[in-house]
């Protein structure tokens, strides 16, 4: 039923391939289906002012698109004269999600910014953000750690994202791009490995839907993030 | 246990004051305790390009707060030359819920703008935003009804918003700004007067949540929905 | 032979409502006939960096129309991404007023913020906004007089502003927008409560004046002001 | 009793060379004192918008100031990425006054656009941009009417621009940069070469004034713009 | 002598790895030594406004660095809110250079946009955005040409760049990020594959060159393109 | 041959009037041909964050043109809101060239801005402006040794600089704009009084050329600027 052949519940193939840039602290290169976000973690020895001499650490992230990572080319966000509204909502959802993974006093006054720019997108690259996001932030922390510059690990649990909706009057997960643009319930569930969950959006473009159909779709997420916590870990071990 | 005094599943007192400005197709004013917004609607007969010669029409939104409708002044946003990423988020939302109650064929080829302008903020200020919104919108198809611009009704069913979230290890309905400063979960609910969902967005800042807790949010926003679909029917009828 | 069948002399009904917001420390609601705005005073115990160290206070204002206080819609200043021209003369009118009837030395070095925010216009929102952000500023002040942090009254002397004009070749007192947009000639004149000039702009567009002219439309502002100056009086008292 | 020596009513020397640029439609450089603005005029066929196809012409204006004209040097607005509210205000004046000396009928369906470029500033840089700008429009409209693209002189009667104030408290004509910065009451007088008004701007920072004083000012300003239009109808006959 | 132990005429590593994603229509990640940039063409049936009409075609160009592409975090330009100076510069160069190869008759009024974005800096990436972008738009004219939109090849001859400067006193090939920050003078050679020159820019930085010098570094950057176009023609073969 | 009648290796009439405005430390009107350029330097204490604290001085340049300095008027820039692509290639190369001729220890920790602002354009505008720079900056220079705050002369050797380029198939020296506009290549050379190279733009829109082309370009520069270099120093001395 699904246009890709996959079962409802069925995730696209998934990739992470680390250290990928020989500058950043961190790296990796996932590949969910033909969504491909390149992520890098950079460590920095300042915080933004509204934390200055509270000891605690700061984690966060920016989000851009190449140019024709789509199917018709898009403006550069650097030429139009600022981001657009949607790159700022997904940039900001990236670093609360990562920061609720994070022991910001364990941390110390240090910055980390993960930077996940998408190379292609075919649906879901918020969700691939997040998820691979992690890994830089994992490997740049691990370095941390490396040099005795942090002592406790500050990352408390893992922290993935996986889209869910309503296709077709089913409830599927890790919709891919001709999914979500006929998709009328769409959701992006962010959790931890630990099984909390961070951040629920669920929203409906035209349509509306019921608290049973609520319920399915948070239990296809946590079974898809169950799969993505697992090869995090793996390739991070 | 609240600040206020509150029950855990009370809401703060609401008044909507319709037809407070002489210029809007349709206005009211919405305070939800100490928060308080405008809502105008005005209906223009031009559509943004994407659906110029669909017969479609469109409903989009624009929210704003007045330097001093909070504790200590804010910057003006078009002295700082943009609208922040916070003011984006809320006005693509507001649009996109009020979407939700719109039967766009039977609205005809014209665009209805609802402007939100917080006049005094306590936390909430974005369900405010729609639920008031929503009243100014069914003053202006009013009026387009009744000049007969439009035969067949396009509201669908009424749209209203409410937060709720984790405050001190309890469920609460609509915080007001001492507990949304406080609670580490947070969670806005736009429902129809059906009872279906149209959005959720559950987001926790340094903390998470179980689904047990996701399930009693839910359920006390659906409680405060309906007092406000109540309330918005009452002053439009 | 007025619109509003006003003698030529007649100003519109005021009123000035105060303490209108809580968080302002100074706040009036001031409607001139249908202008209607809200000012707001705000207390900072910074000054701009140009008299750092000297001393001396700052009176400052800012001014906006919300989108729909106009008949037809105007685009919101923070979309566009600027203050428009209009804007940024109007709001350094009103601070240099404003200021016209402190005495810097004896406020001492914070600042003092007016903000004018018209909810809805009919012509003279400029002139409402001067005359009701003295009230809010009034206000403002009166609070720190109480909390002993200013010991000298720094108010020397109320400021108030009506608009004048031109009107079918006949001089008028406070132009309502009906008014407005056919006066050749409009001026606007700020004075304070002892008769002294703070500012006279008289502008042609597409029309000229004489002498005789201005001397009959100054005489008309004086009597105008004088009203507003005993209402300021009145509700500040 | 001025610092230069001059008579109270005593305009510094003024000089305006014609056809100073080999592309403007009409140019001329405007001394006053050590004031020189470049002035040019351009005739386009298109007109703005709001009057297409109304059969009425246009005339505008743009104001600038090189980076170092000043005795310290100013940051350029190009670099700033915006023009600052004191050149908005001046550019609007120059505009609205040139036209009220234009029949737009006459004028026909085309825009001349007046560019007044500060040189070197000592002090009057907007009245010198609007009696030079005067100049440079007047031989722009000269070429159109021996071309015989214009048959009727659009130019109704010449328009010049003077400052005067209040300087130790005496009334002066002509303030140059030294006597601006210190005299409390400043105005701006735009007449037309046949005696009218067309725009009276008078301000006190710090200070107000009397309506006395106010005549006084008035007269002083018909003195000097007399002299100046005989200068204009000279060096363009 | 050279850090990297090169000889003083030998390029680094080189590979071109073509059809590197989905959306283009030509695509290459070009890699020169740890210089990696992303290379994409897009075609589109418009052209600029300047020569619509004319039957001509338009080759353009745009540039970016991934914000983590270099050793330290550099700022995301759309963060910034604008492209900066070095990066228009290298975008107009990159276009400029592109359409020296090009018969715009042949290509048909139609615009290929050609974006390098670089993945990892290490020297040089402008020059191998050229070399890579020629190749991207090879790819995308090949499928113009299968397409039959396209009749006569629009690709006259290949287009490739080369740094060289002087380091240490020597001439050099190929500057990596090492050298190019101590050489006193730096030069990017583009030429063609018929060994025509299309840019050549010599730059000395708190240096200057002789005619000498300049002569021996044009001998070495045809030797550096001369290996580029044949690595260019064998990978779109 | 050439449309001016003149040599193909003859420079345009060349004139330098020096101290041309009142309050910069250096300035001069240069005039190529029809090319007129307002150049100016400012001294100032303070130098860029870089450098802070290292000693060394440093210059830099701004270049804008006046609307109407071209045959059609170009937009303002700070209207535009912004410095387009060549202006800012053009200040950047003003600036590096004038650096190549200054001893940035012997200038001591501060700056000098060369601001050059064309007042008629005609080609070459960027070649005149350094050319005119530097001879603003050689007479701020003086001024600094005149008044003991630089004891040892910090430039070294004058910079100069001139267009060449191929016209109907000859190398040409110092293109005017009739020239500019047809000629395939297009050079800007600048270079030292003592022969040394500082900078070569050749650029080719269209077209390509030879070294044995480039090699005649050369020596036309070489003979351009010793011209040029011989009228600075006459008119500095």
């Amino acid at each position: 039923m699904r246009p890709s052949g996959r079962e409802l519940n069925e995730m696209r193939s998934v990739s992470i391939e680390t250290d990928v840039t020989k500058h950043a602290e961190g790296s990796c290169l996932i590949r969910v289906g033909d969504t491909h976000v390149l992520c890098t973690a950079t460590i920095e020895d300042r915080v933004p002012p509204f934390i200055k001499g509270s000891g605690l650490g700061w984690v966060t992230a920016e989000y851009g698109m190449l140019p024709r990572s789509t199917t018709s080319r898009m403006r550069r966000e650097a030429t139009a004269g600022k981001q657009g509204g949607r790159t700022v909502e997904i940039q900001r959802l990236i670093g609360r999600s990562l920061r609720a993974g994070v022991d910001r006093v364990a941390l110390g006054e240090r910055q980390i910014t993960v930077d996940c720019d998408v190379i292609q997108a075919d649906g879901g690259t918020r969700c691939a953000s997040i998820t691979g996001g992690w890994v830089a932030l994992r490997l740049a922390v691990k370095k941390l750690m490396k040099a005795g510059d942090v002592t406790t690990d500050p990352l408390v649990s893992p922290v993935a994202a996986v889209s869910c909706g309503m296709y077709a009057g089913q409830p599927i997960l890790d919709l891919d791009y001709p999914e979500d643009s006929e998709a009328g319930v769409d959701g992006n569930f962010i959790l931890r490995g630990d099984g909390r969950l961070i951040e629920v959006q669920m929203s409906a473009e035209g349509a509306t839907f019921s608290r049973a159909e609520m319920d399915t779709l948070v239990g296809l997420a946590e079974k898809g993030v169950g799969e993505l916590v697992a090869l995090q870990e793996q390739v991070t071990a």
